[in-house]
Order: structure tokens, then sequence, then C-alpha cells
């Protein structure tokens, strides 16, 4: 399969104009102090993670782009309403330290990455496939973020940036 | 013409959601202390611009969307990259007080929004002049963020939220 390049860079430059949230509003000290369970991942792991699930979803999305699918149009319109969820969620946590308003980004973000893998996967198994992670990183980060949230009852108040 | 109504929800929704970040991160004390050039719009345009400039992108991408035209895959690839510097915005500038930043994401944002002005306007003419105004309005807050910058080089370092 040709790949379309700039199109392909158009989606790198927005899941990474997305990802640019995680390096303004970075774990701090703030997080550091949060009480998380133990399944909590290193703090490494998550640009590594969201590297590869970025370039993943990038790729995915070119596919889906060049397929000449009559479903495209809504694949797409999903892809840019789960990448706004994605930009969002980390200003509300790491900025705002607010952490029920951040579950409900991430429930839209979930829910949205959840339908855009459906609709990518009708259109294209391998980007269907591609996007899988994703979904498993999400679902994931829902969890914890659950889980921070009934752990930290005054987490907006707590110090640290 | 006809219009789908599930896809304009999608859009709507997209483009609230990267709004949200305006209620998230809206102007307080610190924005209120700023020295503001005479041109500044008076706070309470701000959200009223932003609703009719949100539903007007909406519906010219569900225009183009659904017109069956070529280039519909790059339009909407293209509304995906505006809408998330859309979404980054606020957070830099009203979140985190950084001028200079803030300024460059207004860059690839207006840059983004020219773009897909110009690919709207090539795939229908009514699309094309709906997102007009978004473009004067993007290029309007960059002088406006260009001058604030200039005038508060210890933006950063001021009090208030």
């Amino acid at each position: 399969m040709l790949i379309d390049w700039p199109l392909f860079a158009l989606f790198v430059t927005t899941a990474f104009a997305a990802g640019s949230t995680g390096a303004f509003f970075s774990p701090g000290r703030w997080y550091a102090n949060l009480d998380k369970p133990g399944w909590t991942p290193p703090n490494w792991l998550f640009p590594l993670a969201w590297f590869v699930l970025y370039l993943s979803m990038a790729y995915a999305a070119t596919r889906v782009a060049i397929s000449g699918h009559p479903e495209v149009i809504y694949a797409l319109a999903i892809w840019g309403l789960q990448i706004v969820f994605n930009t969002l969620w980390s200003p509300v946590f790491f900025g705002l330290h607010r952490l029920l308003p951040a579950l409900v980004v991430l429930f839209g973000m979930w829910a949205s990455v959840l339908a855009m893998a459906v609709a990518f996967w009708r259109i294209d198994l391998v980007a269907g496939l591609l996007v899988a992670p994703y979904v498993v990183w999400t679902s994931y980060a829902f969890a914890l973020n659950f889980s921070i949230w009934r752990r930290n009852p005054d987490a907006a108040q707590m110090a640290g940036s």
C-alpha cells in the first residue's frame, strides 16, 4: 500500500501537537505527592508509550483516509473528536489538578477512541489493529484517573505544580 | 443541500470540546492586570464570538465532508490540526501564563486555519465563506497575543490565576 506523505505529515503534526500538552503540563511535585495505586506505570513509560501511540494513530488515519471507503468522512470526524479530548486531558489533570473534570474528559476520550477504532477497523483491518493499543492504553488511563480521584479527595488543594 | 445530522453533531461536539478550554482556563485576575492595547476586545465578546465561530466551522466542515470532492480527506485532516491548536492555546496562555509559547501555538493555529479556509473554499464556496470570519478572528487574536507579549515581559511572574 502506497502512503500519502503530505497527509501522513498532517496527521503526525496533529498527533504531536496534541502530545505537546504532555510537555507543557508534565508530572511534577503535585503528581509525585498523590496517593496512587500500585499498578501506576513509572513516569518514564508515558512519553515512550505516547510516542508509539501517536505514530500508530497517524499512520492508521492515513491508511483510512486514502482507502476510498464511503465511511471515511465519519472516521476522520471521529479522529478529530478524540484528538481534541486527548489535547484537553493533560491541562485539566496536571494544570488545574481537577481530577473529576479530568475523568469526564478521559471518558469522552475513551468513548471517541473506541468509536474511532471500530470505524477504522470497518474500513481497514490494519488501521483497526494499529489503534487497538490506544484503546487499551486509554482504558488503563481511565482506571488510573478513577483510582487517583477516589484516593485523593483533596487533590485540588495539594501543593506543587 | 441536505445536512448529515450525525456528522454535524460530531463536528459540533468536537468544536465545543475544544472550546471548553476557554471555560476551564478563563480570563481571571492575571489577565485583568496585564498591560493590554486599546483595541483589546471586552471580555464578554470572546464567548459570543467563539459560539458563532464554532457553529460556523462545524457546519462548514459538514458541507465539505459530504461534498464527495476528492480533496475532502486533506480538508478534514487540516480541520483536525487547527482544532488541536485551538484546544491548546487557552491552557498555555491562561493556564501557564507563557505568552511566547502561546504565540507559537497561535501561529500554528493561524496557519492551519488559513490552510483550512483555502481547502474548504476550493471544495465548497459557502464553506469557505463560513470560515472566513475565523481567519479574521485568529489573525486579530495573533496580533493581540503579540502585543500583550511585547508589553508584559514579566507576565509569567505576575500574580493571579
